[in-house]
């Protein structure tokens, strides 16, 4: 047992928000009370910002009521950031540790998150300066390594799953009008996202009838035989695109607008994506005999509380106050992770591993999730994410008996 | 009194589906069975389409828990269509319900569908044939006459302003990207989709910040001023637009590849769109030092259960049932409306009008719900939209007490 390390702590959120980043806050926040060794409780304004540019926020000073509703409010509620430190950051953040006597560090973010927390962990530790650096995963990609899912991703997962069922829907009901619909999920280089709504498709009826992942080459030609098989069978097809399909030579799917410009270039490096679902629509109207629409849910999907997956709330609370306890218990340089215990009835508990392991790592989707055709998930998968995304609504079919 | 009239009843579905249109054909299906008169009730495939080409489904054979099911089942059970009729198809409608002895006809839709279901009355009466024709009033566009509003408004509405709520919230978190994000809702020639959002502007940081509606002629300048107002102000915009906005020389504000594609008209010569949504970023990131991104939710919008509105549901519902108790009264050639009682607390009670007040009538937003600047809505017209869309989540946000 570590000897107890008083100061005050810091928490930041960072990346993309999500449908329950605040859940994690909130465990944050609410552990953190029961723990004297925290004295006092600070936010970081915007992700690391805050604490380059001292904007910080007393978080004891705010009320249980407020806490509380964190739970239901969407997006990250401390403001975020996509910004990439530059060398001399580090030590500017470790300054402004020491100026507030911050002891406790808990960085809720993904694999550029942790590799912050790593670096502040190491530089602290050369300068004798005790820290102790939790991350607390976050992502709706759902790419984090060694973690069995991140929390945020069982609730977009429900969020698109129900939005392709009831565009589904409606493409079903619309004879004559919109045989082809699209609909163009988030999932930059992973398909998590995309593949989730494979728990809708129970019977042939049902969408998404085709699912197009990241993870395999999108080849037109095929593409186009697949929706022709569909319109052959049953006269329509619902598909699925993640954002971030690539052509065999690796260039994204998209409309050579945003191909073409500058503002689809983040901080990262990473391409910013726009068009993907109208290029597949496009493309099927020109090569094919039918009509196509896409939907473009965008940021409402990983903000959806409508679809907060109960399951995922809970474990990014669980996440957040574990960061706390670990960190109060002694453990630094490390990332909370969940781990599966049990699949049937589902069981899940933290864990911690090192943040150098998820820091440069990204988790595709393994083979064996995909199915041969590249064009849909396998029920290895489907037993994978039904327990995050939890019961989906129930919608009739009429028997349609002949009059 | 009339005289009881014995025969079968055809109920079909047309134009686009919605969140509660199966809550219409639960009424009538319901309701149908406490009256004599109705013997069977038969359902018409996509629309018209099954009157035309015999495809008619004996809805006495569905199970109970199926019809009860319906009132949480988006899109249209029957099917739909947007067809529109040929001269010669009135009597062919009127010839396959002197073969089914159809004595009652129920037609859910909008203007188009009240047209069909007025000369349908008009040509039996001329030849005698005793039929009774009401309408059902149908439509997310909220643009039919006489009636207060129509069913399927109301869970559009919250769906598509919850939307805005959370793309608003991760617009809000943030800082560095995405700092414009367009909304783009469905509504073709009428702004009262895209209006509904303006529920959720309770302060000024809340979404959304500025509304474009059909209604007003989109001036570019103006729109670019009014971002840079908000950017100014607040740091972000949350902008919400119809598809169907059109500049001062009434040409829609949308890519140019879409404007040109005969793929987007339809069979009633409306213009079919597709994206203002990405015109809009593009104009803003052309000309003010921003970025912008857009969603649109499309078809999710209309048959968003999650987001279904209570007393929508219910009034959709209501006018079914009113149909069947209308036409077993002895009515023919009226729609059925929904009259406002009172607003606070709201009461809304079924009315009967003829159904050519609602044929080739389109309402559009009045002057008195649009506000000076042409960016927002009144509060005349959120006393009108509140009760409809029902209680809104309540997301908090934090006090951010400088540390």
């Amino acid at each position: 047992m570590a000897a107890t390390l008083k100061g005050n702590a810091i928490v930041a959120q960072s990346g993309g928000p999500t449908a329950v980043i605040n859940c994690s806050l909130a465990g944050v926040i609410q552990e953190s009370q029961k723990h004297d060794a925290i004295e006092r409780l600070l936010g970081s304004k915007n992700g690391i910002f805050g604490v380059l540019n001292d904007e910080l926020f007393d978080l004891n000073q705010e009320d249980a009521a407020t806490v509380e509703g964190l739970k239901r409010t969407p997006a990250s509620a401390l403001g975020t950031t996509r910004y990439k430190l530059q060398d001399d950051d580090y030590e500017r953040i470790l300054d402004c540790f020491k100026r507030y006597n911050v002891r406790y560090f808990f960085f809720n973010g993904g694999n550029d998150s942790m590799e912050t927390c790593h670096v502040v962990g190491q530089l602290a530790a050369r300068e004798n300066y005790e820290l102790r650096c939790i991350g607390v995963p976050k992502t709706v990609d759902n790419d984090l390594a060694v973690t069995d899912h991140c929390p945020g991703y069982g609730s977009v997962a429900r969020a698109i799953t129900i939005m392709t069922m009831d565009a589904g829907k409606d493409n079903e009901a619309s004879y004559s009008t919109d045989t082809v619909k699209v609909v163009e999920t988030m999932g930059r280089n992973t398909g998590w996202i995309a593949a989730s709504t494979g728990l809708a498709h129970e019977t042939e009826e049902d969408a998404p009838h085709l699912v197009y992942l990241p993870e395999r080459p999108f080849a037109a030609q095929k593409f186009l035989d697949d929706v022709q098989g569909c319109l052959d069978s049953i006269g329509r097809a619902t598909i699925v695109v993640s954002e971030g399909l690539v052509d065999e030579n690796g260039e994204y799917i998209t409309a050579q607008s945003a191909a073409d410009s500058e503002f689809y270039q983040d901080a990262f490096g990473h391409a910013q994506l726009s068009g993907v679902g109208d290029a597949i629509c496009k493309l099927v109207e020109g090569k094919l005999n039918a009509k196509a629409r896409f939907n473009k849910p965008g940021t409402s999907q990983r903000n959806c509380i409508m679809a907060q997956s109960k399951t995922d709330a809970e474990e990014a609370y669980m996440v957040g106050a574990a960061a706390v306890e670990a960190a109060v218990g002694g453990e630094t340089d490390k990332m909370v992770t969940l781990v599966r215990e049990s699949n049937d009835p589902y069981k899940c508990v933290t864990g911690l591993c090192p943040t150098e392991q998820v820091a440069a790592a990204e988790k595709k989707m393994p083979d064996e999730y995909i199915n041969e055709a590249g064009n849909g998930v396998t029920e290895a998968f489907i037993d994978y994410v039904r327990p995050l995304v939890g019961d989906l609504p129930k919608y009739v079919r009429l028997k349609r008996v002949s009059a």
